[in-house]
């Protein structure tokens, strides 16, 4: 499960909240401030809760920036913070500050709500609080609200300044290309999931989780492991931000981005949702966000694992270049 | 306020909750677990709250660790953090570890409650969300659940390996003296605020707040300046760790203690009550813990100030030392 679930003393009610903090990736402040929240927000979505009641912010801010680098990155970092929460709805009461060796920005993300506000995967667990009806899955396939690629864009970025690096990738890379995927990827991972949330409960979805540190591939695992249905996920598609396929390609695979192992921040939700749904999911997102989603895979009979097929179909995003837009 | 307070949209109920993190203090993991743990409820305890719906853990491993040294530590202070959770009643479900050059431990600690479950000062705050009729303090007394002066205690343990600054307080405290106050210290720091948040109801507290990294004056003046009476507290008595008034002094006055400035870690709870029945709280608490509590001050018509008195009366806690026994 992607956030802690406490039932309440109050009627039926239950405590949903969740925590994330994590080193900055992107060099502006404001956007990583904006990605910091919409990472922390994502776990409440990925359970389908759209309403956030409460955030709190969770700042280290470095030791070893000047006093002059401090005034300018800490309060822009704040602002897209909050900002971002705001996007969302809801706002930041509080949080702590402290001096740390590195910057780390992060927050928690709280939320009361009653039982249909949620869609929580059945689970296998011993002990566990939510022993409901199994709920067929046989038949749904999957979706993702975002396209993959986040870690390997923000490094090849990176590797624009590394000599060594870039000559490894710069055949099949222009720098134009890498300075658009970063700012693809930024983009990406400062959207929200909260329409991705709110039209899970429009369509019937039956589970879902957030891509982030473990991976396309790695998320999927955990999902499939933890709920009562005999099912496993098999995944076709794998969308992913222009050109980065090639990049994770020509650095020797060290992302293990097509093996869906590459690291994503922020990344989309993986949706579980009948299949006669899940192509009206993917329009309606796309008219509401101007934000493609793509049916990646199916559910099958199985002993709750997940895989990749051998050759999955690569889904280059945005398909085709257009002047001045970024999707 | 101590934490932060969120009407929900549910029938009257409020969310209320607070996050702190820092970094370890004392030697023993077990110890600053509790600590830790201690210390992010603490503010709940101040607004009178007893009940702790759900925490989380927030958790930096130091990447200066040996494994070795990772596989003993840290699991013990998580363990410390959890028994201090169990000890208030309320379990850890859920968090985030991260690697970090220096160690940090802390959490979040979330309540629902209704209006009658916590106790607000009137803010004098524009905006403010709690605007309802003035409490009369005039009259009331100041209490304090703790002793003060342990930063002073973890300092001059630290002291007894550094020749130097060991030489310039060892004419007024022994060795011995040192440990014992180490030992108090750490007692004190992962006691938790409980029972004193529970006698908040029952002897009618009109508010209060809980001593930490601003000292005893810079938290009383907080909670003078926030609120809608025209008061001010004057503080008479300062409750101090056994022998550390005498190192605060020895040690040229550094940490401001008798000044009402030191730190403190996890610190007691400063109500105010009812003249009337400040005495049968401060017997109650030591009747249910075995620990005292001290009147220390009295609410003055004034302009929202805090200050201490030319010569405040220095109590030592313990009075006198008993073989055997810690307080």
């Amino acid at each position: 499960m992607d956030a802690s679930v406490t039932p309440l003393r109050h009627g039926g009610l239950s405590l949903v909240q969740t925590t994330d903090f994590f080193y900055p990736l992107v060099d502006d402040p404001y956007m990583m401030g904006k990605i910091a929240c919409a990472n922390v927000l994502s776990d409440l979505f990925a359970m389908g809760v759209t309403d956030c009641d409460n955030m709190l912010m969770l700042l280290g801010v470095s030791t070893k920036m000047t006093e002059k680098e401090r005034d300018v990155v800490i309060p822009l970092m704040m602002r897209g913070f909050k900002d971002a929460a705001l996007e969302a709805n809801t706002s930041v009461t509080g949080g702590q500050t402290v001096m740390n060796p590195w910057c780390t920005i992060g927050g928690v993300a709280t939320t009361v709500c009653q039982p249909n506000e949620f869609i929580v995967v059945q689970c296998c667990k011993k002990g566990c609080d939510f022993p409901g009806p199994i709920v067929r899955w046989l038949g749904d396939v999957l979706v993702l609200t975002k396209p993959l690629g986040t870690q390997v864009a923000v490094n090849a970025h990176q590797w624009l300044d590394q000599p060594e690096r870039w000559n490894r990738i710069k055949l099949v890379v222009s720098e134009e290309d890498v300075r658009k995927a970063y700012q693809r990827a930024m983009d990406s991972m400062a959207r929200l999931n909260k329409t991705a949330a709110r039209l899970m409960h429009k369509y019937n979805a039956h589970g879902a989780t957030d891509i982030t540190g473990f991976g396309l591939l790695g998320h999927a695992q955990n999902l499939a492991k933890n709920q009562k249905n005999e099912v496993s996920f098999v995944i076709h598609n794998l969308p992913i931000i222009a050109k980065m396929a090639a990049v994770a390609k020509a650095c020797g695979n060290m992302f293990h981005l097509l093996q869906g192992l590459s690291a994503e921040t922020s990344g989309g939700l993986l949706i579980c949702l009948p299949r006669e749904q899940a192509a009206a999911y993917c329009k309606d997102i796309e008219k509401q966000e101007g934000y493609q989603a793509w049916i990646i895979g199916i559910v099958e009979k199985g002993n709750r694992t997940a895989r990749i097929i051998d050759k999955p179909r690569v889904i280059e995003v945005p398909a085709k270049e257009k002047d001045g837009e970024l999707w």
